[in-house]
Formats: structure tokens, sequence, C-alpha cells
């Protein structure tokens, strides 16, 4: 199939085409893009630190540089608020800005250092010296439901850059304006910087045989990804199926398990209640971390708490999703769950008023029902949500025991539910990335110290995080000199520490030269 | 099938059956194992550091305990000779104080706390803080070569048990006496310990069918494999294939490749070709660093290097290997080799005196005759290894250019080739999981730099090591708290720093408490 195709983003809110068109890349350009991405790996593996961490903060400066066009383009394709999507430029840019401060320190490359011992008996030691080095040309498949902060410059590439790897983004075909003016934004970084042609590309398209294509390349060394469990197991599986199996890297969503403890019904349930719709509603349903399902137990409170729920739920808004697909699947899984036997809808919210819209819809069932029916364990994206009416704990740990992977769970209680109920604290920690106490889900913050992973199938590798400062070390494997001369050594491992590093030096860490 | 049989190991010395009868685990036992592994898990991953390293200590001590009969019964079953078992033992012992030592400081958890910002605008952000935790039951498949230091209680064992999960061994059907005798000081160990029934099991079995059950079972977690690449694609491919696939840490050797440079080869070729065939010949051929390949340059020099590798291997005695199926695809690899058109057997050691005795055998080709047999580049393990000639530079770093994934590579040369064959060092850090400078890939250090591993094909997990302190660091996964009660959270992540260990503390590493 050689003829040149076309295609054109939706929007959401009006269901008409956008009226640029955007060409589908050959599987030459895809070629031609991997090549120059080898090709500039060899060099932009070897900058500097400070050389990426400048070229990364350069790029958040284009990113600001674009100024109100992206925030008009980016909403008129993805139908996200102004304001929603001004709050998301700044969370893209700081990530950005975060992940070069990361580079910048620079103890992320696992620096260890074991000196020779000459003298040894029965055998003399060698010097050996570690570090961490980038794999190569990362494939990234952005999301649709983070157009800036989980796309084209999203935390995928802003970390896979940062580790000395080249990006080659398969951009959403939700939102290809949004994604061209940011390549745009970093191609003029490329230049500004000196950085090597083919650092950076993005491949714009609407088929899937293109994002197939790039996982089965053989010179694309690792995948990033966010997006549906379909999408994501089907990168895995190509990737495992390649000659040489390469990792992917892929946060397919979950559904959140929410815990409400006895004591926290008893004495908060209007303010959890509040903020449970709050966090469905987010986004009109469409973060990942939604809360899809809670547990509660029978008992003091839970009037109060359906009755503010069913008042709140009420009077929210409906909205626009993301696009007609979405909110096709959407409905078909909320059909679904209706004809469910014993769910029960609690509230739905105001209507909908204009095409893609959908409202908030709060359902119950019982915790023999939930157990009884797979499906109303699974993701629906979107803003519905299910409460799990248990009548004892036991009932509600064995709920947790039988979880599957997801990326948060979150627990509601006073301190007496907690010494009650110590057990699902340790029962959750295993079954998520991300464990919170009295909060919501919804809300990812970009730090050192978090997780937005989990074990399958909310990831297809439950040993990293695709969001916080973290995700640098997913693209990069470790390596180890022997006996080198040590002008061949990185100046990371060398004697008189010059990027002054903590570095693990003969089992001791330190930041200190080795005299 | 549900008839219990039987198998016995093999003195590769004699091909005479040995007397003890091992029984092959049946899938209710498999099940059983698995059952008590998961109940162990649950308090095992629990332990404070202090008990977890004592313990790996503990076990060091009841594998010296068994004295003498585990050193006889290794060598009948694997036609080892003493001397080496001797040293392997105490190998295996140092890995497990090594990771006792590495527990005991604990940073290797990888503790990160971002404190809370309860007035930042716009939102107020949350307390949250990072952990590495243990994923549960490891298969460990232990290696026919390294009867001690990578089986029963080998690397794999001292590095899944270290990091808080239970281990299921898979014992190799060619040592399963010596299996038996390691697990048994195992066991005394978690006695002795007071560690959790189950966090230990040896499961006895020559059936491929048990290793397949054990992948597939869906309460293990991952997978640690030595041996090779058919073997542990295998089970590469049925983990990815599971409802929940899982990490496969599978280390499947490779053909370490050296590059012996024009410089070196004038100035040094007696004494590299020397080492070059002791090396070779180290565990006849058995190790997963043996050199099976080497790339010289024609020119002054070489005359000697042959001369010296001819006289070398000439003189060097025959050996058995490990078991009569590898003696057999050892055989077949050669047969294969030497029909392969020009190439040159260069010399063999002294005739081989018993049954499953192999003797060094060396090759040479050409290095145009070696880019039409892709069969040259492939590991035949076992003590055969092959010259390959180049007539240029070019030449030497394009064969490099073209390698796949190794454990190890080696570069001979002098201060001047270094500077000349800068680029080689490059190409190289790109293939391997170790490269060497002036010495001989056989004997892998235990310590805190080592990098036993590389890209795919020498292992299914190029972003670890399999031997080394950083091996610890397979089996776990990050997971993050936010806002939790303080005495909630482990150890680890409190404000008073109670271990001492190095954390990243809002972006600073430090092992400071927290005020």
């Amino acid at each position: 199939m050689n003829t040149t195709t076309y295609f054109q983003a939706i929007n959401p809110t009006t269901n008409e085409s956008l009226e640029k068109q955007f060409k589908n890349t050959s599987i030459e350009e895809l070629n031609d893009a991997v090549a120059k991405a080898t090709l500039a790996f060899a060099s932009y593996r070897k900058k500097d630190k400070e050389t990426i961490a400048n070229f990364l903060e350069q790029i958040a400066e284009e990113i600001i540089n674009l100024g109100d066009e992206l925030i008009t383009v980016c909403n008129q394709e993805t139908g996200l608020p102004v304001g929603r999507l001004q709050g998301e430029r700044g969370r893209t840019v700081n990530q950005l800005k975060l992940f070069a401060s990361v580079v910048r320190e620079g103890s992320w490359v696992d620096a260890r250092i074991d000196t020779a011992i000459s003298d040894r008996v029965p055998l003399p030691k060698s010097d050996i010296r570690h570090i961490l080095i980038p794999l190569g040309p990362v494939a990234v498949f952005g999301a649709s439901n983070f157009p800036l902060a989980f796309s084209t410059a999203g935390g995928d590439t802003a970390s896979a850059l940062a580790s000395g790897c080249p990006v080659i983004v398969k951009g959403h075909e939700a939102h290809p304006h949004t994604s061209a003016l940011i390549a745009d934004a970093i191609l003029k970084a490329v230049a500004t910087c000196n950085m090597p042609d083919g650092v950076f590309t993005l491949l714009q398209g609407n088929t899937r045989s293109l994002g197939e294509a790039l996982v089965k390349h053989k010179d694309i060394k690792a995948v990033g990804f966010t997006g549906s469990f379909n999408g994501g197991k089907a990168l895995f599986d190509y990737a495992n199926q390649r000659l040489e199996p390469i990792p992917v890297f892929a946060e397919m969503g979950s559904t959140n398990p929410v815990f409400i403890l006895p004591g926290a019904l008893k004495e908060k349930a209007v303010i959890i209640a509040e903020g449970l719709v709050a966090s469905i509603a987010m986004g009109v349903g469409q973060f990942c971390t939604s809360p899809g399902i809670s547990f509660i137990e029978n008992g003091s409170g839970i009037e109060q708490f359906y009755q503010t729920l069913k008042q709140k739920v009420t009077n929210t808004d409906s909205g626009t999703m993301l696009t007609p697909s979405i909110k096709i699947a959407y409905e078909r899984g909320l059909k679904k769950l209706q004809e469910v036997q014993e769910v029960e809808e609690i509230a739905a919210g105001l209507e909908e008023v204009a095409v893609n819209n959908s409202t908030v819809r709060l359902f119950k069932t019982t915790v023999e029902n939930y157990q009884r029916e797979a499906f109303l364990a699974e993701e629906n994206f979107g803003p519905s949500s299910i409460i799990i009416e248990s009548n004892s704990k036991e009932q509600i740990l064995e709920s947790a025991r039988n979880l599957q992977g997801h990326l948060t769970a979150t627990i509601f209680g006073t301190d007496e539910d907690f010494e009650n109920y110590s057990e699902l604290f340790d029962i959750l920690e295993l079954k998520v990335g991300r464990v919170l106490v009295n909060g919501y889900p919804t809300g990812v913050e970009v730090c050192h110290s978090m997780v937005h992973g989990g074990p399958f199938p909310a990831t297809t590798a439950s040993n990293s995080t695709s969001v916080g400062t973290g995700a640098i070390k997913r693209f990069v494997r470790p390596v180890c000199f022997q006996d080198f001369p040590h002008n061949k050594l990185p100046k990371a491992l060398q004697n008189d520490n010059p990027l002054s590093l903590f570095r693990i030096v003969n089992g001791t860490i330190t930041n200190d030269k080795i005299e």
C-alpha cells in the first residue's frame, strides 16, 4: 500500500472534522526516522549532563513560547477546558525541568566502583566500575487523556531524553495538531542546543499498523506507552515476539479501588462522599487514576454517605469526552454494567447537553454480587463508578485480597480504623503502585517518590514508574568496565569524581574522591 | 500421569548412574510448595534487615558445616575437580555474606521521601514516600556448570532471599544429590533462624514439564535462570504468555568476543596467547564467559601468536564435561564447525582419555568467511574457540558493530591501540554487560560493580545482572505511600531514619533525619 493517506482530528464538542490534514507516515519515513535516531544515539548518549539538562529546559521554554495557540488547538482537538490545559502545560514544563535537575545532579547513573586488590590471594582482584547507560532509540506512544503531559513531550519523552535515548513519538491520532506544535517546539530546542539530527521525531498516523511497525523495528530498543489495556498488551506481545525482545513500559490504567472504613464512614461520610464525586467527575472520569470502585461496610454513616453522593452527583455537570470512540466505548461499558443483575444506579449527574457529553453515573451493589460478576471489577474509562457494600471486615479484606494489579488504592479511615484494618495496608501494597490514605487518587504529583505504575494488568512493567523521576531508570541498563585505562572511563567513574556524584565505592555510599 | 517416577544422576567420568534415587516432584507437590511460599511471603517480607542478614549468613555457615561430603558428592555428579569445587563453595558462601552486608546496610531499597507542602498553590502537595518491595515467590533454575555458586544456594537464590522473596528452586537434574545437601543446609538455617515454613523449597525433577509448570504457576512472581539459550528463551515465552506476565531473568551465555589489537599483538603475542588458551580451557570451556571467538588483525606478531596458541593448546589436558548430553551437544557443534568451508583447525589438546572427555580445539578463519557463515558467531558450550583474522581496522570495527548481545567483550591493546581504536570502546559497551581491558573474561568477581548480563540473546533482561549485589534489584518493584500515618510507614521511610539509610529527601541524597 504505497498510496499516501491523510487524516484529520475531530472536534469532540461538535463531532466535526477539524480542517488541518495530517499525512499518515509511510514505512519508508518510519525507517528513515529510526535510522536517524540510531545515528543520533551515538553522539547524544555521550553528551555531558549539563548539555542534556539545558536541552530539556530549552524544550520547556519552547513549549511556553508556543503561547496561546497551543492551548487553543489542544482545546479544539480534545475538548479539554482551557484552564485544565494551561495547568497541564505547566505540569509538562515542570516535568522537563525536574528531569533536567536530576540529570544535572547526576547520581541516578548508579556509579559503582570496586577498586583493584593486586595482592589478593588466591587471585588478584580487578578494578571494576559500573554505570547505567541508555538503551538506544525509544518509541513513545502518547496518551489521549493527557495531550500535553503524557503525549509528545510528556513524561515518557522527557525521561527517555533525560537518560540519553533518542525518542520517536507515534503521535496520538486524536490530537495531531497539538503534537505537531509540540514537535516543532522540541525541534527548535534541538537546533538551539545543537543536538544531533534525529534525536527526536514525531510520526503522525491514525493506523494501528504504524505503531506495530515501530515496535517491531529492529533498532527500537524500548517502548513507552500510556493508554488502554488492549493497546498496551498488543505492543507488549509484539515486543516479546521480536527476534530481539525489548522492554515495554505500558501504563494501561486501572479501577483504583477505594476502601472507606467504618470509623471514617461514621465520622466523615459527607466530606468523603463529596470528594469522591469530585474525583470521579474530574476530567469526565478520564484519568488513569479515576476511582472506579469503592468498598464500604454497611454501618453507621452509610445513609448519609449515599445521600451526599446522590446530592453531589445530581448537581454535577456533564462534560465532553476526549473522542467519539471513547464515548462509544464508555456507553457500551455502561450498558453492560446496567444489565448486570442487582446493580442499582444511585444517581446520575446533570443531563448531557452536547455531542460526546457524558455525565457522572454512580452505581452500587453487594459484595456477593461483585464476587459473582467479574465484569464489575473492570475499568470502564469514563465518569462511572460503583460502590460495593460489604457486611463485615472479612469481606472487605477478602475483596482487597482478590484485587488484580492497579495503579492506586486508597484507604479512608480513622486511627482506630487503621489499627483494626491493619492487614489492609499489607494487602494493598502488594496490589498497587501507590497507596493513599485519606485522599483521592486523581492528581499524580511529579516528584522523586511518585510511583505511577503497579502490577499487571495496570502496567506491563511493575518494576518501574511512568511518572516521577524514577522513570529515568526505565530506558537504561548496567554495564561494567574491568581494568580500564583511566582515561577511557566515563567521568562518572573517574577517581577524582569530577561530577561530584554519590557512588558506591567498595560497598560504601559516598561522594568522596578516590585517593 | 500420576505415576511416581524416579531419576538418578550420572557420574560423567564413568557414564554410570549414581546409586541414589530422586523422586520427580508431582504437580501436587509443586502446588503445595508454591502455596507454602506464598504464605511464607507474608511474614518473610516483613522481617527486619538484621534478621534477613543473619539468615543469609546462617545458610553460609550450614553450607560449610556440610563439610567434605558436599565436595565428594558434587565431584561425583559433575566431574568437576575437588579443588575447583572447594573454591566454588567459598564463592557461594562469600556471595551469601556479601548479600547479607548489603541487606544490613539497607540503602538498596531506594527510599525516597517528598514531604508535604500544605500551603502550596494552586494545590497542596501531599507527603509521598517510595520504597522497593519484594515481588513474591521466585522460581530459580540452577545451572549445571556452577553446581554450588549458581545452583540451589547460588546467586539467584541469595539475591531473591536477600530482597525478601521466598525461593523455589527447580534443582538441576545433573546434580540432585548436591542440591539435596544444600537444600538441607538452607532448611537448617530456616529452622535455626525461625524463618517461615516454605520460604525455601527444592523441587527435584528431570522433566521439562516440571519447570514449565513452575513458571506458569499463577503465584510465582519472577524467574531466575542460568543455562542455555533454548532453555531460557522457553521460560521467557512461558512467562510472557501467562495471564499475568512475569519477569524472567535468564542468563543464557554468549561467545564473549575478544579483540586483540595490533600493538598488543606485536608486543605481547606470547603472553596473550598463553592466557587465552588457559581461559578457553578453564572448566573444560564450560564457563558462561568462556572466550569463544577472538578477532585479530593480520600483522606483526601474528605468527608468534599462532605458534604460542598451538604449543600451549597441544599441551593442554583434556577434561570431563559436566554431563553426557553436554558432551553430545558440544561434539555436534564441533562437527558442524568442522564442516564449514575455510575453517582451519589450528591445534587440538591432548587426547581424550575417558568418557565425556573433551579437549581444547582451536580454529581460525578469515573475517570474510565469518561474515558469510552466521553459524561461526554462535556459542558452542565447551572448549573450542575460533580466531577471526581481519586485514584492516575497519574490518575489526565492523565485526564489533555486527555483534549480537554478549555477556562480555575483551580488548587487548597498548595505549596507542586504545587511541587508534577508540571507537571500539564505544561500540562494545553497547553490546555487552562487561567490557574488559587486557584480561580474560572467565572469572566473575562477586562485588558491587559486577554486571553479569548484557543485551539479548545473552540474557532476557539486559536491565539487570545475575552476579554481584546489583542482582538484589531484580526481584522487587517500587511502591509509594501517600499521606500515610507515620506509624504505618516502613522504618526505612520514617522521619528519624532509624535504619540510617541513604535516601532521596526532596531530591537530595542524604542519610540525615527529617526534622
